[in-house]
Formats: C-alpha cells, sequence, structure tokens
C-alpha cells in the first residue's frame, strides 16, 4: 500500500528540481537494486511487490534502516519513470560530494579520470560511466552545464556502474586550472591517438555532442588526440570515442 | 498540400511489413535528406515546407524524378515518425540486394566485414553503422531475426551512413559455412584482442543485447576475443565493443 502522499514525492523525484531538494534519486528493477543493496550507496525506501521481494538480495531492511513498503502492480505504474515498471523502486541518496560540488585535486593526481564538458544526453551519460567502469576508471567528472548523472535515465543506463564510478559535478575550468596534470583531449584536429604519447596518468575530455569541446576548456588540453578516420563519417558519437580513447589507454599498460 | 492517401501512405512506411511491401523507407530532416541527395540511393519523393526547400542542395526533381510536394508544418507533422518532426521528410528506395536477402561470397573475402548475429536495438544498428562508416568497412551483414536496418530509429541514428555502407540481411550460419574467412568473434571468454592475431581481413562477428553471439553461429568462430575488463562492469554496450574491435583492427595497419 502506497499512500497519496508518497506518490507524489516519489513523482516528484522525477524532476531534477526535488531530486536535489531532496537528495534522493530513484532506482529500477531487481537487477539494479541488488546492485544498489550491495554498493555503499545509502538507501532511504523501496517499493515492490509481495512477489518481487524475495529476488532481492542482502536487503536486510533492519540492519540498514531501509523503509520496504509493499504495493501492488498498478501503484508502482503510478511512481515508475519507466514506461514498462519493473517489480520494484529504491530511493537513494545522491552522494554528497556530488550534490555539494566537492572536489579534491588529490582525486585526480597521477591517477585517469575522464572528464565531460557539456554532454547533454543520458543515455550518452550512463553509457561512459559503464565505460568508465570497465576500464577501471574511478572517477568521471562531469562540468556544471552537462546531464545531470542522477536522472533516471542515466541511472538506468549505467547498469549498475554508477554504484561503482564516483560521478562528481563540478566548475571544471576551475580544476583545470589549479591541477598540473596532463588533459588528453577529443578534437577532431588532434593528433593520432595510435601514435602520440598517451601513458602518463591524466584527465581524458571529451566534450559536448555537437559542438565538441567549449573554447573555455579547449585551452587547458595538454595533448589534443583523435582518433583516425577511415571513411566518410564526419563524427563518432561521445560515448564511442570515450571507449576508445579508454581501450587505447589500457592497451599500452 | 498533402491528400489524405498521401498520409496514410506515408504513415504505413512507419511500419516494417508496409516498407517491405513497397520497398520504400522514410529520412527526416535537412541534413539527412542533403547526404541522401548526395547518395546513390533513388528517392520516391519528398515531402517538405516551402521555408526549408531552399536548404537541400544537389535537389534536380527533374533529373532525378523526385515527386516534391510542398507542405505546411501541421502536415509535416502528421507523417513524421519523430517527435519533433524535422523540415523535410523524403521516401527513397530499399536497396534491391537488402530487400531481396541477396549476397555474394565474393563481398566478404579478403575485406573487413562487421557482421550482427540477432542485435535487437535500433539505436545500436545504427551505431554500428556510423561506426563502420567512419573505419571504412564498406559492408554490414545482419542477421534475419536482427532490427531491420531501414526502420526509421535506426535510419536517423546512422547521422547519414546507411547512405555509405552496404547493409545486407542474410542467413549468416549459411555465409559463414560458406565463406572460407577468419571469424573474428566478441566473447567475454575470448583471447585479449590487444594482443591476439588480428591482421588477416575477415568478419568481425557480435552478437545480441543480452545473450551475445548464439551457440548457432558461435561454432563458426575462428579466433574468440575479448576486450580485457578492468573494473567491475559484467559487459559492454554491443556498439561499444564493435567500436572498440574496429579501432584496434585499424590500429595495427
Amino acid at each position: 500500500m502506497i499512500s497519496k502522499s508518497q506518490i507524489s514525492f516519489v513523482k516528484s523525484l522525477h524532476n531534477k528540481k526535488y531530486r536535489e531538494e531532496h537528495g534522493l534519486f530513484i532506482v529500477e528493477g531487481v537487477k539494479m537494486v541488488n546492485e544498489l543493496l550491495a554498493s555503499s550507496f545509502i538507501i532511504q525506501s523501496i517499493f515492490t511487490t509481495e512477489n518481487y521481494l524475495k529476488n532481492l538480495t542482502n536487503i536486510n531492511p533492519k540492519a540498514k534502516k531501509i523503509d520496504v513498503n509493499l504495493v501492488t502492480e498498478p501503484e508502482l505504474q503510478k511512481i515508475s519513470t519507466l514506461q514498462t515498471p519493473n517489480e520494484v523502486i529504491a530511493l537513494a541518496q545522491i552522494p554528497f560530494d556530488f550534490r555539494k560540488n566537492h572536489f579534491d585535486i588529490a582525486q585526480i593526481k597521477d591517477k585517469w579520470t575522464i572528464m565531460l564538458d557539456d554532454v547533454q544526453d543520458p543515455g550518452n551519460l550512463g553509457t561512459i560511466i559503464r565505460i568508465a567502469d570497465w576500464f577501471g576508471i574511478k572517477t568521471l567528472i562531469t562540468s556544471l552545464n552537462s546531464v545531470e548523472a542522477y536522472n533516471p535515465k542515466v541511472v538506468q543506463s549505467t547498469m549498475g556502474s554508477i554504484f561503482r564510478v564516483e560521478v562528481l559535478r563540478i566548475d571544471i575550468e576551475q580544476i583545470l586550472q589549479a591541477a598540473k596534470v596532463p588533459v588528453y583531449g577529443a578534437l577532431l584536429e588532434g593528433d593520432n591517438l595510435y601514435k602520440a604519447e598517451f601513458s602518463k596518468p591524466g584527465v581524458i575530455l571529451m566534450g559536448n555532442e555537437s559542438k565538441g569541446i567549449s573554447d573555455r576548456i579547449r585551452k587547458y588540453i595538454t595533448a589534443p588526440l583523435s582518433i583516425p578516420s577511415f571513411g566518410q563519417a564526419e563524427s563518432l558519437n561521445v560515448g564511442i570515442a570515450t571507449a576508445i580513447f579508454c581501450s587505447e589507454m589500457r592497451r599500452r599498460q
């Protein structure tokens, strides 16, 4: 059973404004919620049908102080962000550092980091978080004007990787100014990715879907890199380009 | 002005059944239609507002026997496959070889080809066609059970590459049986992509989004390859994996 006020509360979290106000985001589906339960994220509540409750592993509501609500399928439908609602919806806390735009330069020193300048498509960001997880990149930094990482479409498309990769949202210009680290920027007119120097840990910087890396940020690139083209396509999708950069970086190690 | 029967004809092409019956598919947007006009595809008709007609380059309706219909924006809205309809819609012929499931073994001998076993998501197929175009792979073979390449969502997500890469739809088992070519198959338990032999031109074979390459097809793989993982993500998206394979193939040349 779910109350009217609970319905309107969960539905409010479909919107960025209320996610930021309450510091909570939505996770849907047995597989995703099981990954959430296995993570260090703090879960506030779970809405599920009786049938699916038994598919949740690692759930110990008392120990974890999770408010578990048994609901009907039509009730789930009302609060879901999906067209075909899943069997379970969880509300979890957005990490403090993301909410507060916190960042410590030490997080990117001598480490590989992905940094996104104004990536707008939720599916692209979700895919990039999954790529970071695959290639063992622990920190992903999104600019203030990028799509918000806790948007339900981003969350679902990470396939659980959002619980393992630290995603931050900060003024990337400020960081690039302060941090003296290599910045490998994806530019169509950059040096050949396969041949250029690309071994010292640094920032893999990707730009907006249509405009690329902005002029404001471009000047911080220490190594402009480009994926050689062998055909006539004008560009590659930003998720695809990120994957090729990360793969090439790992290959060389 | 567009007639009721024209509206229902174009709308019928939103569905695979009628695309196959009429051998026509839909292309939307000034950029896409300009790429179509620059290609060897045969265009049957164009619906556009007067305003946007002048943005179409290479258009010579008489020489190309294109039926150009000036319409209003609300009329375009009625026939569009998009939520925000573009300024122009073209109907073009689906290539004969695709429609008839034609194929000649010579098309894959001593060449790089991408082959897809049961890829279902239109966005993934569109992205893979764009990747093929970027990396200069001229032929992409889809299995009979893959999503149809002339689905409007596939077409739009290729960003024009569908006019430059030959896409075929055939019984891939039959081809793999007959063609004695290297088959590089993406398998989670394959050999390290970065270290394995991967130089002789052959087929880059990718599988279904959740099930991978089917057992029926798997036995034709001559070189099982895997992208090494450095983190905890269970898998990579099929478009991402295809891109990394194609990039690694080109890097070695």
